[in-house]
């Protein structure tokens, strides 16, 4: 298992005479890296029309450190005077040349990041915007990270609260977040823009805090001044401050502490800030098994055009949950049938199909089930991957005997000699009907007796409006040029999701039931959803979830409301949309999701019509298909 | 001369027992084409559950026509009772069983067009736009164009003003429009999709129906029941009719006349349209030196790097207007400077630099204005393209004699021999400063004497937002996929504008002034514009054009509103954006657009602030510059 992170601690330093110093400084309170001016802050430099000439150079040499320290210890801050939008032209056209200048060193010394702070909406940064997105889109040049430090709070916000002819519940403040968003729209969602987020003594709402959760936040500034503290004279956060940051942890954040030393030591604040982290990192089963698969945008799987490989096999059948739920609707299913059958005095074994069978845990929960039951039982299990079959044979020969029989079939072209009691399956993927289940049940459950008994008995994929910045950069950084252009935009992704904002919750979409009686099956689906916008925020996509219903009240659900505690065998699914959607608090979402069906392929479909209207997604499967 | 397009009339039927008694009628009174129903109306079929089950054909053989006849002169009619969007399960499936049967027999057939009605806006089209886009999609099955009949007047509107419980003024009326911009958008803006506009006895404000003239419309639909009857008895359109109808002719639309005839003979219909047709082809030297380049996309010159053809000389020199107002300019230039040389008493020559001499027009201009002032000129024709010098040099030969000396250099490496009172160019683009005409008489100026003129003397580019889906289209269609996937919407283009909608007038963006008397020249320059939606629409770029002051008042201009009358060496520019902009009414366009220059290249970059932010269209000149 891999061992949780450590926490990354940086000190601020508001000017730096000697780097070396400061470095040691630093480094003696265990800091992991500084943030300094790049040119002394006294050192304004001036372009046009110079008055003054200076023949000294106009920062410190290069040599002072070696460049894997340059590259791992500095983050570089832009001089504060930098006003590219000011309408006076000679300080737009001096701080240019003066922000061209520190982004050249920034360059020249491999510095892996540079911050500058925004300080109000795109209106007055679009040529900051312009002048950095120049910067970033040729990216041979330029290998910084950007962090953009936002205040967390409107500045304007807590200047107005000391005044008492502003009512603050009538005036509106522009929220930061609406800042970054703009200046990134503005910058094209690069990928090198980062969120530093500059934290306040008070703290905004609950929703404006996870708004930022669907935002590239790489770094919390934590003012010194918003340490309280203890009755030990150390400094400590308050609880909602530390409710706060511990929502970022997940995230993987690093802290940046800035401003005087308020306390004993400034190795204090490392100390309390290591302490959270340690206390915070998750570690539940399922965050031990998708380590490393945060935000990783992963295909569906096809098990039923690929066979699945033995080590898929082997982590699956490792599921602390699935298989005892199945059990427990075997072991119910069994206990009902066994008494009908008493009730009507017959005496022949109870037939349990499993139909896809894989390497047998199905089979084996059917096994304990009869057990527990006290009910016999026979079984088929049907696989259609010859390279699973193997295992099933050896493991009936050893240990199952010949209550178990090894069909080695396609479960829509086998020929039951018999009828069953209870079809048990697991073909269901992230969102419910997406490994096309529905399909392969229609075609087995000829075999099923007519009062007989589908485990599970019905299914219901939900989605959900979402925010998440990362992964529209990530499904951007997916085009393919041998596909539609648009083909990475059109295909729904697995993906565990860490960085992101939930717009609403998830609603009911498509439900299917087993056995399916209608006279003519129709298994392709509409559906419109409405979701509500609390706050202004981005469309990006849509979360995708499933609950089962396998017998009676036996559920197994990737459901945020209802998932099934440690259940770690599915991750959601993710709908990207192509063109992000900016919404206004109380805008409605009208969603609309075809599932679609031809005698080869089912696909999805997806659109929105509210607020705004978007194209069709995947028009006939074009970018992504499941085949039959 | 290309000789104007015919009228394209078609003649609808709202019923069509026997095809070729139909086609025949048409014929006979000359229409060029019918609409049919592609099934008879009354022919519903039942495809869920049916109860009737018939057996004979559910429509027409193919066999009636040959498929030539079937390919052009007939547009299928989609039946009018599929409601794929119905709230009725069974009429949704059912209809989409219908729509589905019905495409394939057009495609069957090889119809060069489809049509069907639109009747609400998306909420209740949102199947309808699935299925249709889907078809289109997949383009090597569906060839057919779509018309998508849209009524020019809501019906409700019609309906309230019956109403007296109901104020017009203050109910809101969705615009059809909208309707169709919804529509189009979920279809992605696919090209087959085609406006068939539905003429209304009121007509919509002007300002509706100029906005229509930004969309791809390619039929009037005309019933009969708009034509009032003129003395002699025949059918003619009122005055506000014809105005409208006179906008679209520039669009090429074709028309259809529908509904009963309720005048001598149908054939009236068509002869009256085909009289409008032909009294309105617009023919001034624009048009005609236009036709066959309507919206089609060129990119813009770049004579500096690239040395002009033959042919593109011949066809510029041909301009009526332009080289008479330069020659009118250094006329009055060379009176001016010639009477204070007598003031001073100075007996020589007064020298004229014509830099940029291509195959000599300007030297012709200062030859024949010298004759008109009666002042003895020296002229210096300098051209860098070595083919259009051996014009030069023969024309001196033959014709000027001694007073032209001809220099074969670029202007910027030449050592004049001395300096020159008028330097006299003509490098512009459609936009003014994009063929680097700042930079290269940056560079000539040192030969201009210190009161020396230039002419031109100043040039300032316009620009002003656009709606015109059928460019962005055209954009949308140049993607290279060798270049950056957003390259072709990182260019401009220079069109000759006619299927496009104004949404404001145009506003100045950058002047340049010369000679250039600043310390440091900078030619980089930055414009904010601020424009306004006077109602909904959609922004899909800007256009651009250029006023040049040659010499005092004595203008060239592109701008529409100050267009020297039929000069045609320009055609406007357009600056696309990537994703059209919604725009509803009072919306302020908030437009950022950057010249910027290196010491190799200069290129555009531009951006939208307001109503929404949109990405810096090519940062760092990635997509397009223009070469030093």
């Amino acid at each position: 298992m891999a061992v949780s992170k450590n926490v990354s601690c940086g000190l601020d330093f508001c000017s730096v005479p000697d780097l070396k110093d400061c470095l040691y400084v630093a480094n003696c309170s265990k800091y992991h890296f500084v943030c300094i001016p790049l040119v002394h802050p006294n050192y304004k430099r001036e372009f046009i029309s110079p008055e003054i000439k200076r023949s000294e150079p106009w920062t410190r040499s290069d040599l002072i450190l070696c460049s894997s320290d340059w590259s791992t210890l500095v983050v570089g801050k832009l001089s504060p005077h930098i006003y590219v939008d000011s309408k006076i032209h000679s300080v737009a056209k001096n701080s240019e040349e003066t922000l061209l200048q520190e982004l050249a060193l920034a360059s020249h010394l491999g510095l892996v990041a540079i911050t500058i702070k925004l300080k109000g909406n795109i209106e007055n940064n679009m040529n900051l915007a312009r002048i950095m997105f120049d910067k970033l889109s040729t990216t041979q040049n330029f290998q910084a990270q950007v962090w953009i430090q936002v205040p967390m709070e409107n500045p304007k916000k807590q200047a107005y609260s000391y005044r008492e002819d502003i009512d603050l519940d009538k005036t509106e403040i522009e929220s930061t977040w609406q800042w970054w968003n703009q200046f990134r729209i503005v910058c094209d969602y690069d990928r090198k823009l980062i969120v530093a987020l500059i934290v306040s003594n008070d703290l905004p709402d609950e929703d404006e805090i996870t708004r930022w959760l669907g935002e590239p936040v790489k770094c919390l500034i934590i003012p010194t001044t918003v340490f309280i503290t203890n009755k030990n004279g150390f400094p400590v956060l308050s609880k909602a401050h530390q409710a706060m940051i511990r929502k970022f942890c997940a995230l993987d954040v690093q802290f940046v502490i800035t401003g005087a030393n308020r306390h004993q030591n400034i190795i204090h604040y490392y100390h309390y800030m290591d302490h959270l982290w340690k206390n915070w990192q998750p570690n539940g089963p399922i965050e031990r098994f998708a380590r490393g698969y945060e935000d990783y945008l992963q295909c569906p799987l096809q098990p039923l055009m690929d066979n699945l490989e033995s080590g898929t096999y082997e982590v699956f059948e490792k599921d602390p949950i699935k298989y005892a739920e199945y059990q427990a609707a075997i072991e119910s299913a069994l206990k009902d049938i066994g008494s009908e059958k008493e009730a009507r005095n017959e005496k022949d074994s109870i037939v349990v199909m499993v139909v896809g069978a894989g390497r047998g845990p199905l089979v084996r929960a059917a096994l304990n089930a009869s057990a527990n039951a006290k009910r016999q039982i026979k079984v088929y299990a049907v696989e259609k991957n010859p390279n699973a079959v193997l295992t099933l044979q050896a493991l009936q020969q050893e240990m199952w005997g010949d209550v178990v029989t090894i069909v080695s079939s396609d479960m829509r072209d086998w020929n039951a000699p018999e009828k069953a009691d209870i079809l048990v399956s697991e073909l269901l993927g992230s969102f419910g009907d997406n490994e096309l289940s529905p399909e392969c049940l229609d075609g087995v459950q000829k075999f099923l007796k007519d009062d007989g008994i589908s485990i599970p008995y019905s299914y219901t994929s939900y989605i959900a409006p979402v925010q998440s910045s990362k992964l529209y950069n990530e499904v951007k950084g997916c085009r393919d040029k041998d596909k539609h252009s648009l083909a990475h935009f059109e295909m729904p992704y697995v993906v565990h999701f860490q960085n992101k904002y939930d717009i609403d919750l998830p609603q009911p979409l498509f439900t299917f039931n087993h056995p399916n009686k209608d006279a003519k099956i129709d298994n392709s689906r509409y559906g419109k959803n409405i979701f509500k916008a609390e706050q202004d925020c981005v469309l990006h996509g849509f979360s995708g979830y499933f609950l089962a219903i396998l017998y009676k009240n036996i559920k197994i659900s990737i459901e945020p409301r209802t998932h099934s505690p440690r259940m770690f065998s599915w991750f959601p699914i993710f709908f990207p949309i192509k063109d992000p959607v900016n919404l206004k608090a109380g805008d409605e979402i009208v969603s609309h999701f075809w599932r679609c069906c031809s005698s080869k392929n089912v696909w999805y479909e997806w659109s929105v019509e509210k607020p705004v209207p978007i194209p069709i997604h995947n028009p006939c499967g074009r970018s992504s298909t499941i085949g039959l």
